[in-house]
Formats: C-alpha cells, structure tokens, sequence
C-alpha cells in the first residue's frame, strides 16, 4: 500500500505538472492501466488520452491552486480540492474542482475521478 | 439524478446535523440501505449503525466547518473538504477530513466516504 506521503506528494506533483502544462510528467505519475474521469459524469477514458487531452485543452497561464491540504487515508486514496484560474479571449474562467486518486502499491496513480459540476465554474 | 443544489444542500445540512449532534437529523439524509464509510480504510458500516456511532463518539462542542465549497458533479456524487475541531481531556484535536458522496434520485446520500488518514490529525 502507498504511503500517506507518497500519495500526498504525487497529488502535489500532478497540480505542478498542470501549471507547467507538463504532460509528460503527469503521465508519469499514473500507472499504465490508469483512468481519468475529468469531470465525474462525463466518461472515463485511459490515463494517457484523458491526459493529453486535458492538458492539451489547457490555454498559456492556466493556474491550479491547493484551497486547503490534501487528504490522505487508511487506504490506497487521496483527495484534494483546488481551484483552477484560466483566460481564454479575454474571458476569465474559475473552476472549482476536487480529485479523488486511487493508487497502486508503487504510489502510481490508477484512478482520478474530478468533482465539479456547471454550478463550480464561474466565468467573468 | 439529484441536482447540483440538492446534492449541495444535503451536504451542507450534513455539516449542520454534525454540529448539532443531530443524530436523527443526520440518519434522515440518508436512504435506508446507504453506507458509511468513515474514515476510508476502517470498514464500511450501515449508515444508521456508522451514523449513531460517528455522532454517539463527539463530545461536545465539536465543530465541522466548510474548508472551500461544496463541489457538485455531472452525475450523482459531490465532495467537501472540511475541518473538525474538538477537546477531549483538554486535548484538542483537529481533523482534516474530506467527504465524497453519492446520492440516489430522490437526493438521499447513498454512499459516504471520509477521506482522512493519521497525518491528517493533528493535537495540541
């Protein structure tokens, strides 16, 4: 079973790779046989397409920032809520979101669901 | 499917019944055959049998306080980062503690699950 800062410092580092829209480094971080479900409702797809797709997606200064520590648990799980900032044509965009990661017993992840609904984005 | 605002509302009345002691109240925003699991790793529990255990094991004064807001989803679950505050023995003790939640058609909480591991505790 991972550690609780193993899967800690492997949360941190996949909000990292997000500001530096470093895809080769988030997929490093999950294991081969790894999901993505970005966001939770709206299809589950393998780690490498759901990632490259997500970061892909992302415009120049997108930032992703911790609202509060991430948690651990007695289990091979992890959760952190985070808000992300982006501007796309001069539209700001906030979104509120929150990862649950499943990981294996190497500290890989195998699992991200991502919580936020059309009610966590705002657009100013 | 629940709403988005329903889903966050039961979640925040979760929050309520907690600092309330409400025991009754709490097991009300459950559906009979919902389960908890609290924190994640230490077993699954009947929801009235988990429920009854989790507030009969608060003493009083305990407070759950929102860390950043209810996330929603695109489907049935929705999650929150919150921080318990409590004193036992003059101890006092803080938990960070992150909620993820599934809910049936009729938003009744189905499924809870309390991601908090020992380095999300701390006393003083």
């Amino acid at each position: 079973m991972p550690s609780e800062e193993q899967m800690r410092t492997a949360m941190q580092s996949y909000l990292d790779a997000l500001n530096s829209a470093d895809v080769a480094g988030i997929i490093s971080l999950f294991a081969e046989e790894g999901t993505v479900e970005d966001p939770v409702g709206k299809g589950v797809y393998g780690a490498r397409e759901g990632l490259t797709r997500l970061v892909g997606g992302l415009p120049a200064g997108a930032t992703f920032t911790l609202d509060t520590p991430v948690r651990a648990s007695h289990a091979s799980g992890a959760a952190m809520a985070f808000t992300v900032q982006l501007e796309r044509d001069g539209v700001h965009t906030q979104i509120r979101s929150l990862d649950v990661m499943q990981f294996d017993e190497n500290g890989l992840i195998v699992e991200m669901k991502a919580y936020y609904g059309p009610s966590d984005i705002t657009t100013t």
